[in-house]
């Protein structure tokens, strides 16, 4: 095995349509950096619960965080087990035939056990890093977390034990027969997310500066 | 307990953030008719898997779908427990501290048992109920599926026992004695994702007509 790529695992090998599966790290890396919105799937007494939340990446970790008083952060706090899936649904796939239909999209599904981030250093340089991957230099604009704030705000840190990668892109792939027959308008409708316009607290102080941040449209 | 509303259980009660969770119906299905894609949390010996796919309803009745052959569908068909979420991440709120910075977002909890949709008229009935909600028209301008191809399909259908939705909008709500003070832009970053411009599949028939679901950008 590579150093370099996930061991697929019965947990983490694709089974379904298994080419579109990867298992390098650069492959599961760049989904997790497509798109910050994840999932946290995780079990508490044998029942499934799936969380949306943030994620953010420092090398082979991976972070996601929420309330100290959330369902979710206070059961993975004690080490259980939890998916993490980052999915970018990129279009739909309009084929010949409705079992030919299709989604293109991005995801990756990494397995690991999450522990909270203890300390307050630790954990305001693994919010700092999210906060300046999202907005470069929002950090230093605002104020400092308060001791009270950050009791309130707990961090998770996962490192992959496992995890895939799963891609699909381009056209419909019809059966052969099809092509010649059937006169339907098929291709792909495409799903784009952008930043919209940006809209300003009415609060803000009078002659505050927009930051380079609120002039992206791609997202993210 | 209102017939209209979900009652609140240990597994759907909003913890955090409580007044932000709603369970009445109307809220819980706005949620899931907003945006087909979801995330699906099942759990096998014991460890948390989260697949996205395509969800739709009927009802009370929540469907989703995807090949037999899948990891997922192979563990849900037995009747096995899933939490099915829905998540419009609506933009990033920009606050004047770190910790109060949050996202807007419309996402709902689903918790059932679901089970395979048997007999190939009650699947293709569901199936249909999807694409017509989709791209209506579109059932009829492409071939039936085929007998194998509809074996090659599996619909799961769960009756959603208990549910929450939660909501965030509007602007960061920040500490009064920030207000006057921190110098930041402060306010929402919406996230906005609409239809992109169709690619058509190079081997369409010639002169074939434009349906009018591809004019569309709002999305769904």
């Amino acid at each position: 095995m590579s150093s370099n790529t996930f061991k697929p695992t019965k947990r983490s090998k694709v089974k379904r349509q298994h080419e579109r599966g990867k298992y390098d790290h650069a492959s599961v890396h760049a989904v997790l950096d497509s798109n910050p919105m994840c999932h946290i799937g995780y079990v508490i007494d044998g029942n499934p619960y799936v969380t949306p939340t943030l994620q953010w990446r420092e090398g082979e970790r991976v972070y996601f965080h929420g309330s100290s008083a959330s369902r979710m952060l206070r059961t993975v706090r004690e080490g259980v087990q939890v998916c993490l899936t980052v999915t970018n649904f990129d279009g739909f796939v309009l084929a010949r035939s409705p079992m030919h239909h299709s989604l293109n999209y991005r995801s990756v599904m990494c397995f690991g056990t999450a522990h909270v981030v203890e300390g307050r250093e630790a954990k305001e340089a693994a919010l700092k890093i999210m906060m300046e991957g999202l907005f470069p230099g929002r950090w230093d604009e605002v104020r400092g977390n308060s001791v009270q704030e950050m009791k309130a705000t707990m961090v998770l840190a996962m490192d992959i034990e496992e995890a895939s990668a799963k891609v699909r892109t381009g056209m419909p792939i019809d059966d052969d027969e099809d092509y010649d027959t059937v006169n339907s308008w098929n291709g792909v409708v495409p799903l784009v997310t952008t930043y919209g316009k940006a809209e300003p607290d009415p609060r803000n102080l009078p002659g505050v500066a927009t930051p380079a941040y609120l002039k992206r449209r791609k997202y993210p």
